[in-house]
């Protein structure tokens, strides 16, 4: 099973692909930057480079992460226009699409609804081994974060689609099989 | 010159093409609806049912309704899915995309930035006369108020993208060309 996470914002969207058979693996990660676009382009710069990886790395679903919140209506609409690229790419290419919020990812990945980007990021490198690259962008690593905590809920009798804060759990078995 | 109008909604997205060579003409309208499709199947419509439309009656532009405005962040989210499907067809079919907010085309259409439901549906029979069906849905009307819109405000100087409401304009001569 091959999950590409997304982790979409208004100005850069992380992806990152983790491969799970038996053990985890990391694929491929990166950060899509909008830089001087604007608008339509700026959103086809998101849709067609999501295409690119997918085509590319063949994932077997997207793991997104859904925030439910938003600083100002502003905000929302810009979030809900770069989480629709993920949702068109998923469509256009026939992939399920599980949707997590930021607790959810934190949760699963450290063990703590409100662990902080450090701790996240820590977990990430501690998880997929050295193959992760050190100097990987925040949003990239974020997104392996993203696509881990599908890795790990979808192993759990629970619909991962859904939108409620799941039940702390005990971190997930698949982090003892990690590479230190 | 050919314009499409469209009007993105939750639910609906309208959409409606007029053609000025000259005189206006209505070239077609239509809605699309979701149905009972969900996240990204729902937006794969929208965007899918844009890209036919355009690939068939091929578009100079694309006006687009831009409300700055949701009832709350949730509906903000999913307006901005939808519009995105919009910005989306617009950069890949290389259509330049002109944003009206609500005020902006009621003021175009109907000379009066309050104007109702009513009054828009009756200026846009008037101005684009009979050819225009009499049972259209009220999404499909409103879209072709938005490409009339943009028709009228290409003629004037000020940049058409302008974002700021403009300041109230006598009616468009192009009305008078049209036929009862």
């Amino acid at each position: 099973m091959r999950v590409l996470g997304v982790d979409p914002g208004n100005a850069v969207t992380g992806f990152g692909i983790v491969d799970r058979g038996g053990e985890l693996h990391y694929v491929t990660a990166g950060a899509i930057r909008g830089g001087t676009l604007r608008g339509p382009a700026r959103l086809a710069a998101i849709y067609d480079s999501l295409i690119e990886v997918i085509d590319a790395h063949a994932p077997d679903a997207i793991s997104l992460e859904r925030s439910f919140v938003a600083v100002n209506i502003q905000s929302a609409f810009k979030l809900g226009e770069a989480r629709a690229m993920v949702m068109l790419a998923a469509a256009h290419r026939g992939l399920e699409l599980f949707e997590y919020t930021p607790t959810d990812v934190k949760l699963s990945i450290a063990g703590y609804g409100r662990a902080d980007k450090r701790q996240v990021k820590e977990m990430v490198h501690r998880t997929l081994g050295a193959s992760v690259p050190h100097d990987l962008a925040e949003d990239a690593t974020d997104a392996l974060a993203i696509s881990l905590c599908h890795l790990f809920r979808a192993k759990m009798p629970r619909p991962s689609t859904a939108r409620k804060p799941f039940p702390r759990v005990s971190r997930p078995n698949a982090i003892a099989g990690a590479k230190p």
